[in-house]
């Protein structure tokens, strides 16, 4: 490894298992030499094998429901005692929505639902940042990744209001970036990644339909979560320091694409008749 | 005029006074031919003179809270009894932020507060959609068009926590024009306008120095309220049917420059020495 | 007929037979009440059916190559010539690569036809607008639009360097639209057109299967090259004048488009077995 | 230093002297492990000191005029036969216009120079592309990138006819990058920087007055030409594997602000008028 990261302190939140992109982000950042804190919300953490994470990456789990300033508040708090001073990045991979989850349809949305969404999946961006600049917990040059997705820009049916909570998120890490920025030198910005096979992602409908469309669409193919978490790596590091505000695509290309070959062809065989039918 | 809305029928959000947008676009539809109901909060219109704009329109104004379903759903019930039928286009100009109100920088706001912007600016466009659909109160081929702001791309300082009400507000926009539009062939998109002085617009702080920046900045200079009303109504004709999902950019140019000779002649004024401090 | 470009005159490339957008401007332009000349290349009057429509829209054809500036010269001085003064709108609707034509591979394309495929498609749009502003012949307030495609922005396979055309195209619109703005209050947008079955378009290979791929994305389907000349007639009207440098997407919502359910249940249906397959 | 490019081996196109983006890029290569040849046109030979680089990054420079595709071969011959077989990355850091050094202004330029800004400029990447794959000159997983500027998206009084080059050249990286993507799993994409003081940008008028203002927009400041070759470094490395046919803003923010508080300060001083006019 190349001890990018060495000396580096940090928070990573949304671990729950090995198939999440933040369980990557984890063992590639103690590769690279960095400590960091662990957090979860305690649902989560009951759900999960966070704990196996934390002994392998030689650390703690602090739990924190991330819509609560109070939470958040006490995790810094606790985080920095452990380190004995600021830290230099976050990682934020929380996402949820009761719309999807009760399989509300978009057009039948419950508002409180809605809320809910835009609290859980994009303003605890907003409360980590706040808190983190209260309590100036980042050093100078931090760096502060949060995790988006294509639906943010395009409509895909099914991700229903999740779609509006990852515009909500990316806006967000514009705003505060902006603040953060010009006043601590901290640089803020999101990765929207492939779609990926985590708990979170499989959870929505029709999505193994929608990853082999995105694989071949794709040249390069789909972005792993293990690929995510080397990117994320990257803009950790110092070699990235005057990349803030931006909205970075990791998807193979996906985001460029009008329409690929492959794709195409496999569209197109969706017409083909049986040699059965043509029998009959 | 053209009668580009002869027999149209329509509702109205957000007209105060004649410097409002909405205003200006109820002016244009009634010379075009078109129907509407007005409608505002009860407390922006006993502010407000909406009154005398139902009676120059020959219509009524009925109060809704746009964030407020029950509100919405009385709303389109009168709408469509006065009319005898369904309507054809619906304009939202609404947006408020306490944060900003109440001077609480973006990186000190309120959370309460936040979810209220969100819920004022953004979430009222859905619930207005969602209702309207529910009811089935607008016809094939309708035109849904909500006002927005650059600052849902590019961050503005002081414009807080209204970045992020756009940002979900286009965003919502996309996701009910997928739904409204495979369902039912109604179109939905949002104008950006250019900053415009109106009652809403002039609470922004340092708006006048924003506002000679982008008029040297866009070649055609800033747009007006009353050129932005010109345009809603291409929206709500017939000859825009194709176009969906769309945030459109009503600027004089400003958001495809990078920097315009005049304003980077102003800018360089400002270095500038007087001739009495050389002489000194 | 609304009567919408009364008194304007103007000057239409690219209209070839009656499946053209151009032609199709032409004919909506002439029902608006507008006054234009006519002009294709010498070997597309052979080819097409222009003198037909001139007729229709009781006109003349001037014949130009639009990569000749004299030509172009030619052009604007019979057509100012003919109205007696300055014109108010020009469609530009001109494209051709001949490495498409002579299936090179991108990956294998000549240079001097990649050269052409520039001159043609793209610079042919600024000689025309150099051409303009030197011989003064058009209006204050008048609009220059240019036909696009997605292609500038998302790679499609097999469309080759006409991609690259395109964005340079759109890059032209924007630089020259700054200059023709500030200086002459003229506004200039390209519109980014559905795939549209023109004789130009069903030159490209595979247009079918990607149509029928784009009508299923799109929430209102494809556009049609009828409608997509009632969008063209708001952009030449009185209504849009502070539209400018834009790029303006009239394509059903495709461009804001992840997937659509459509689109998915055909493509899934990809990967069903035959019944009779099953048996065996 | 990291050994982020341990084993590559690549080319680097546009090291003039050491104001050059790509003379930064070759010296933190070497750091980071990489080998390389260094090449340039034997004009800027002459001009620049690219000799000393060789000798300090201990590698042999090897002249081609990136426009000619036989130049561009034999590059790529005698760099495969230095390092006995393929290389992993490019750097192309190459724009010329001869509309902007004979100061010819947009709505007056020369087509032939605009061919030959296009050719220099963008057409030129692509031909190092078609080369290097008819020749399999690059690994699996290899990393091409070229070096862009946001004129690419928005107008900047001056920057002329490089717009549409950069445009253009942008366009050539996503087209390019979905073909290498397929077949060789090969990245391109490009770096929109900051404007820089190279011996190119100083070129460029009016570039100080515009350099305060990024500066004083951008919340991080203006990159400099050592950030951005930081910033290459991840893209060389195997940490950004799925990232293609990006556009990636290196820009300090500047690229997603729309009014910062200290340019708008700056801006507002213009109209300050002097005391001593006051008084008289």
């Amino acid at each position: 490894m190349n001890n990018l990261l060495e000396g580096k302190k940090g928070i990573i939140f949304g671990a729950l298992n090995e198939m999440s992109i933040a369980w990557k982000v984890a063992e590639k950042a103690y590769e690279q030499g960095a400590e960091f804190v662990l957090t979860n919300t305690p649902v989560s953490m009951r759900l999960g094998e966070i704990d196996e994470l934390a002994a392998k990456c030689n650390t703690i789990v602090v739990p924190a429901d991330a819509t609560s300033v109070k939470d958040i508040e006490n995790l810094f708090a606790v985080t920095m005692e452990k380190f004995g001073g600021k830290i230099d990045f976050v990682l934020h991979s929380i996402g949820m929505s009761l719309n999807v989850r009760k399989k509300r349809p978009y057009d039948d949305i419950d508002y409180d639902y809605l809320h809910k969404t835009l609290d859980i999946s994009a303003i605890s961006f907003h409360k980590v940042m706040q808190v983190a600049k209260k309590m100036d917990a980042v050093n100078e040059w931090g760096s502060i990744v949060a995790l988006s997705y294509i639906a943010a820009q395009r409509t895909l049916f099914e991700y229903n209001d999740m779609a509006d909570a990852k515009a909500t998120l990316e806006s967000i890490a514009r705003s505060f970036g902006y603040i953060y920025g010009r006043e601590k030198h901290i640089r803020v910005n999101t990765i929207s990644q492939s779609p990926t096979l985590t708990t979170a992602g499989s959870g929505v409908k029709g999505i193994n339909g929608l990853m082999d469309f995105t694989e071949r669409m794709s040249p390069l193919g789909n972005a792993t979560a293990e690929e995510c978490a080397n990117y994320c790596i990257t803009l950790f590091s110092d070699l990235t320091r005057k990349v803030t505000m931006q909205n970075l695509y990791h998807d193979g290309g996906f985001s460029s694409m009008g329409m690929s070959e492959r794709a195409m062809h496999q569209y197109n065989k969706s017409f083909d008749e049986c040699e059965c039918d043509k029998i009959d």
